[in-house]
């Protein structure tokens, strides 16, 4: 395959109670290293995509080996930057059956936060890549990240590359001045692959809408770049047990997933990734839309399965999970 | 809040196999310090309210530790006494799918069963205190333990103290030579907060009914002192999925709370104590009566989500549980 | 009671990796030492039955080790050979929701697959038994296991004992130039109690049947010492979650136990082989045969709330699960 | 007892790579709350000294649970104050052998730092207390921070208290534009027992001396309020063996303790502020000098033995050791 | 090798802190099931000697399991019996450099302690044997076991079994209303192969010396039945570090084994038991006095390597230390 | 750093038991993948050295964990080669105090033996390279990985490459038909940096001398390429505790490092390769054979304080350690 993926965005340290302790039980946390657009490449490197990652860390050991965390899953570190700060951190209390889980952020005045137009060589970055992936954390972090997303996303357009976005609006981040609305809508411009809920497109760009394929509608009208828009509808039964469908709206028609009953979710962290990696994997890979979001939601549900951020998973396996083989099986 | 509660009764160490281990297969086991009455303490002490709890330990570094495990929880350890003998023990299997749960006490001979009368100075205890709470497993352990059960009760009705008592009759106790309902009527009398399920009643005060309502009725024309009796229902569909409802008689009429679906039930054990504690919580708050069931079972299902006998949620916790808000939803 | 099963057959290290974790992600594996007749010998062994195993381990600590575990569950030891080559190893990575579980197989040229006729003293072994158990995972192995079996099953007809045969075919075993329809038949033509599915007796001695029932009489009708034929409907939900029904052809009519619903499940690895000790449990003791098959399948779900591939319960656990008491219950 | 001591200063979150895990190599870190004035409070509070600390923290999980664990070591948290920003964090690496310990900072911007003079009403807080103590990390945080160490130590003086203070120089601290010799000579003023090798006195207030005893003489004219200078002597074999004097200069003469070899050290952090406590435990209960010298240096010893940052030893244990009894013994 | 050694003594639940921590900081405790005579059993079953050991157990799963552990170690558990009572617990914090380990002992009433005469058959028990051993613990303990422990000696007499007793004198036991020089004297008697201290020999049967070798002489005089009398010296410079030398009279003179420095120490409980079990082992096998001491010295160190109170050594291993072969090798 | 190293060799699967326990003892095993030539590999990487690794893996989860551990340390794996057979395994027991550790390898019809002229394009894998490096271990395997490891040495000689041998004779190994005699002579006769000990010489090439030095003169007599010849001295005093120094013969004269004292050894596996990846990282940038011996031993020193085969230490924490700077202490 001769497609490559750049991804750009933050990643934190992940310190997560053990098993179904509470944040006042722990005497110990689990500790990884992910962000959502790392979680993308990570999950279309074990699709078997070559990628490469693009970040900002702090000159210590937290950085070092948050570096060699992507190096195991094969995503490309060459263009990581590291400088003074810290690391973000975010401390995740599992939930389990009623009781929520629960995150506390930690992130301000990350190494990352403080990035600046001109620290990457975008032109460099991109020379051999066919797509780009940014989500809407990142310009919610701090004005310097906002601007550096926007420069990727310009040298990304000039160099015909297909871009993605996942429009996640994060109503605690924002603190620097801006709104969503003053920053979204020139990322949004030339993005071609979205995923966005309704409330995404309210806040982040001012669309809404009575249903998404109409909030699609007039969103494809204001960014008519925009090739395809996706989002996962979640039904939270317990902490434990949700059930997920996957939609695209592809300019023409909604299309809808089957409905997975998910019970026995070992992490959720990370789903929507997943279903993003799947969506870019059909994408690049030529797949029907149908297949695409099938795939997609599929890689998402697997993806609950797995402890950590990343979806572990290979295209084989989510291809079973769309097919109905092996479910729950012992495979010898 | 200016409300104070004092629980009574015997803290044990709670050995417990790791995961869904049986006891041929631990290796170890997890340890804590837990009595039904201390849970109590520590339940409404999350929720808030200022409580102390009285005991008898061993002097040696378990009573140490139990006491420790007691202040972490901001219960007021100053009352209690420490002396010879042993810190009693009970071991859990946890169980799992259709395989039960098992539980070998190891208690006898304890150093709260050599409490006697006069130990304790009652009148200093509860000086501040508004409610008084024990339990049927108290006068259970030994004639000590009866006696000073019925000295604290006495001394609380002196002082005015609103008491409650969960009347959880355990065949497998009163070993001393006296029978439930020898020494619980006694107790029972001033009691004005129960809980007690049909069987309880029967065998400790010799009330039956067809119906938990016509057992609570007579039960009143017995004790006019009861104002409300409470119970839960608790369907075992597996170790892992139980259903729960609370119940509630207030004198006039019977309250039935919505039933929780329980799947993925992290540890059982002291869901009837977080019971106990959202209805004490309830009155000492004066909610309505409908709205401390609801309070109560909903605090007893969120118990069921954490590993050991204390419910460590908070107010806010329990109440969004009740409005049916954030239940398994990720909260960033 | 006295009742004496030999089992012969392959004991390997099972290495699993930790919770839900993938391959990729152990840090480290859990090890036991398991197989399937030994399972059967140490469930029966914890039913209050006498048995001893047969197999040939490596002379070093990993086979001493192996010996140390089927001495704990009260197995005799006493007539395992030692000699050179390897332990064999199995791999299992755990499934989760719909992530089926994986086992990498490493057990080519164990010391087992070295055996040979001559190095068991058959006569000596089985001379105070009423019961020989093989399974068709041991002529799979290579042609001097497969001869060694046959020579077992030749001394056990001739001291008059009852043969079991659990016909487990295994597309990825007999790779030593050998089918199992050259070797099979000859092993089940004195073989009694058979497990055996539809797929079993086609790969094994081509006999197929539109039906269970019909196939269980064409396979009596060609062997004509099967006195009965059982085997299990698993219906896989999801890794944690199957259903499970018996079935037992015994010679009349076609029994079916009730069905099990398991979800939440532990350890499904071992859940056959508990059925066969339930069901050889049964007849030993002349449960009728409804009986046995109610006995063997409750004893295979409870296999299924159970770490490793032991089945430790007792007799009395599996009977209060038939009669359906003490269902998911905390027993004090 | 009569005697309370009160102690200031910020609590961070210390998070520490399992066993003697690298960095790079931890999957998981050991959490605890601790920080140096902290520590002395617990270590006092297990000597039977009734102690309160006043600190800032963040109003989240984290600060409840750092809050916790200082009622566990039955510390009176009346006092501390909550507010927004984080919990300051440090990264602990277990150094080995030759390979020395590292620790990585991230504690820029805690609750902590952003205390102001007026928070925290001092005179309620000191009112029954005998003892005040502070550190050289608190006035280097921020200005805010040794603002209220001054507000404190004034109220303090006020009110004859005692008042120590662990003059522990951190270059990499002091960043909000002051240096230590802008702040701490007004701090040391009103300060009678003082912690200070040659090189804090050098950094903080510019005294210097050829012999820590000339560098006390020295200390002494200049602050005259100082009663007591006392230090240890550190030999760092590798990781696990260091060697441990103490040094208590009394302003007649210059005491030196036994000296320690301490091998297979498990955990050397707060080691200082063990001997802290002792020091003040010792100066409390009118030890002399000589035993008060003793008694510190052997608390420091003991706490290398403890994982943690607190000295959970009892004074007996502490008194043991001076006198050479039970060392490395098996008390039964 | 055709030997068979019986022992008699209590077995306990051993629930020990993981790693270095204190009981106030266990949040879980290792679990094993040791006891002084059942631990020289499963060393000499190592060693390839036929053992047996016979105890009293309670009739639940912690008897059961206890059973399971020596089976495990290949010691015959035929001649256990079971009944009423509970399992007798000791709770171990492991020291650490010169912090002493501490047992907390929860013994009292254990099923072991209700053990009558009568109970055993020692004829039955005793009837292949060669050897008997037993320790002063076991009379300690109540009438019963004190009874019992005569009975199986004077059985074991009539049978011509050598018989060894280890004088443990446990100040803390003795608690049933004898001392050890009412009971001890008669069961010394009939003893051939002895362990005791100085101390011990004070004790339990009033026999003094300036050293141990002219109280020996005395012993011998008082106790003509005795063949040997050995002891070990321990120098305890930290809870890590020991040296350790063997002596052995034998009636002509006495032997000093080499010394051996113990640093790093594993585990030190059980190391009694091991130098027993070597004695045990060299005096049937006819070694020298000499090699037999050496051996049981060099078994005694290799245990304080191995976590739990069993020496899993093999005569092997033992020999080459003696030899000085291997030492802190990598063995490939 | 412009320079490049290639290493070939096998990776196995290490598994090792957890803490101090035996292999009777394991509950399971710690798994990590190493080999020897990797390891260098992996070390130099951490020294900023660009390296890639050769070799062959079985086609499953194990051989792709075992490559995404490479991955991890920033080894390039693109010329890794996947095969059918199995991953070679060794297990691995600690040895503690006297009591050596123990290796069981589980190593033959690996995928690695299985490797056959041909398979590896080498002037591919060589053609930015500036150093090539084998082991002794490689050409005992199988004649194919005899015959590989020769065809990479001639293409690193014909592209003027220095190659490295680390002569390490393994007399378990060698079972293939062909010994070492046979089959080194040909591979050393183009390596230039050797390390050897007196007794890999004499079995390898038949050369033998009174000490190092002479062995040496009459290597390089015999191997004229040869430049220089190291070997480290090690002295076990315990398992816990060696000493190490290192020697290094260049043609000229014998140069010896300091000696280190190494007490409290974490893992000692993979010094040997640390010792060689100093050495080849010493040449590379031109140090001086005295530099590069004291930085190679004590990169070997620091190794043994790290758990696993591979040597994470930055080229500062060497050269601190060779300067004795920051031995042992707490770094801030």
């Amino acid at each position: 395959m001769n497609k490559r993926v750049i991804t750009f965005g933050e990643i934190m340290l992940r310190l997560s109670t053990p098993g179904f302790a509470r944040f006042t039980q722990a005497e110990s946390f689990k500790a990884l290293y992910a962000g959502s657009e790392a979680n993308v490449a990570a999950s279309l490197s074990h699709f078997g995509i070559d990628t490469a990652h693009v970040t900002r860390f702090p000159e210590n050991d937290l950085g070092k080996t948050a570096t060699q965390t992507l190096q195991r899953y094969g995503v490309d570190t060459r263009y990581i930057i590291y400088g003074d700060e810290r690391m973000g951190i975010y401390f995740l209390e599992n939930g389990s059956m009623q009781r929520p889980s629960r995150i506390v952020y930690d992130r301000f005045n990350s190494a990352f936060s403080h990035i600046k137009p001109g620290m990457i060589d975008w032109s460099e970055v991109l020379k051999d890549a066919s797509w780009f992936h940014w989500t809407g954390i990142t310009p919610a972090i701090s004005q310097g990240a906002a601007d550096v997303c926007k420069e990727a996303i310009q040298a990304a357009k000039k160099l015909n590359l297909t871009i993605s976005g996942d429009i996640n609006y994060r109503r605690n981040l924002w603190q620097y001045g801006k709104t969503a609305r003053d920053i979204m809508p020139s990322l949004i411009e030339s993005t071609n692959v979205i995923i966005a809920g309704i409330a995404d497109m309210e806040n982040c760009v001012g669309i809404s809408g009575d249903t998404f394929e109409a909030a699609c509608k007039a969103f494809k009208q204001a960014y008519p770049n925009t090739t395809k828009i996706s989002t996962t509808l979640r039904d939270s039964v317990s902490s434990s047990h949700n059930r997920l469908t996957g939609l695209l709206w592809n300019g023409k028609e909604l299309l809808q997933s089957q409905q997975y009953e998910m019970t026995h979710i070992v992490d959720r962290v990370g789903g929507g990734d997943a279903f993003m990696a799947g969506l870019i994997y059909g994408v690049l890979t030529s797949k029907t839309d149908t297949d695409t979001l099938e795939f997609a939601t599929a890689a998402s549900v697997l993806k609950h399965s797995i402890e950590g951020d990343v979806n572990t998973v290979t295209v084989d396996e989510v291809e079973q999970l769309v097919k109905g083989e092996n479910v729950g099986k012992l495979l010898r």
